[in-house]
């Protein structure tokens, strides 16, 4: 099945491979909570990018989005080896000593080269990632200009070479460790929406739209 | 003076130059605020690292965590050049239009090659990234094994050339979508930390600590 992970080739995990997950939920919660992706490339030395990001409908390739005038981002659409990786911090782990402390965490590490996305394609996936972005935002925008359009870079990267880590176990602490009287567990860590500032030039009597108030966040 | 990052040389910001930021504030924001850095190193194509961070005292240096084993810190250690970025997601800014739409966030880009830490160093920027994780902790911590310390790869990461961006203004529309009865503003992101999950294994009579409770995000 195209864009179910498990049939994909991935990258296999050298280091601690006992965290790497084959689940398609993991797979599914990277793409559809992530807002930025890490993109690297080389530009004479590694540089990464921060990019607003997306996942395709299909779940085959992670839309990105930048400015036509980027140097860096018109290597990306020339088509260039890179890099990229999903981050979602989730909690900190305490352990009875600094050794086994760690974090919890979801990430996603792909690799290959992006396609540019171009006429119609690229104002569906400008479209998607506004929705992804800003859920029922979209039917309120009017459409972009020819002029947005130009000055707007979108392509999309593969999801066909890339492997996920996933690490949510509690504190592994050595036997000996455990008679310690300190406590250990796991803080963990939410992100949250706060109260909507509006604008300073918006017109008060034009209210918070209910799509906005039902945005959640894990 | 040393530390201060507007003494330093710092990679000059090509796109979005007004988006560049000197405020010594920000810096600090970004320091003290990140948990986790992405690091690029080229292995036969780039590729991207989330690793542990804290800052070294002085703010010269962002001391990075990792294992022994892994080939691509032992690339770290040996001094290959690499790129480091921290991104803090703080907001989400609704434009009147989708190609004034984006995100508020303040991000920091490094370039150089890190140094291997050893001996008294690399304890004193181990319990510093302790410290820096989990504030409060390390007191009631045993101190690492030799063998602990041996399997535990830490290098400082230079502060020399970096640069800063930091969105945080309304949204920025044309004069002509101004009209729009559309609500515009910003929705803020913030983290927050959940209720401490106690180890399947811990004593049920031994409390949460008061550092833990004291803990706070932004």
């Amino acid at each position: 099945m195209k864009g179910n992970p498990q049939d994909k080739r991935t990258t296999p995990i050298k280091r601690l491979p006992h965290k790497e997950s084959h689940d398609p939920l993991h797979f599914e919660e990277l793409l559809t909570r992530s807002r930025v992706a890490h993109i690297a490339i080389d530009d004479g030395g590694p540089i990464i990018l921060p990019v607003g990001c997306a996942p395709s409908q299909d779940r085959t390739e992670i839309f990105l989005h930048g400015s036509s005038a980027s140097r860096l981002f018109s290597k990306l659409q020339a088509g260039v080896e890179a890099c990229l990786t999903l981050t979602i911090l989730e909690g900190l782990v305490l352990a009875r000593s600094a050794f086994e402390s760690s974090m919890h965490y979801k990430s996603l590490i792909a690799f290959g080269k992006a396609r540019n996305l171009e006429g119609e394609e690229k104002i569906a996936a400008l479209d998607l990632l506004v929705e992804h972005l800003l859920p029922g935002r979209l039917r309120e925008l009017r459409p972009s200009t020819t002029q947005e359009l130009k000055a707007t870079a979108l392509v999309a990267f593969p999801l066909d070479d890339y492997s996920i880590k996933v690490s949510s176990a509690d504190p592994q602490d050595k036997p000996e460790d455990l008679d310690a009287r300190i406590w250990a567990g796991v803080i963990p860590i939410h992100e949250s929406f706060g109260q909507p500032q509006p604008a300073e030039n918006l017109d008060p009597s034009i209210p918070v739209p209910d799509y906005i108030k039902s945005w959640k966040t894990k």
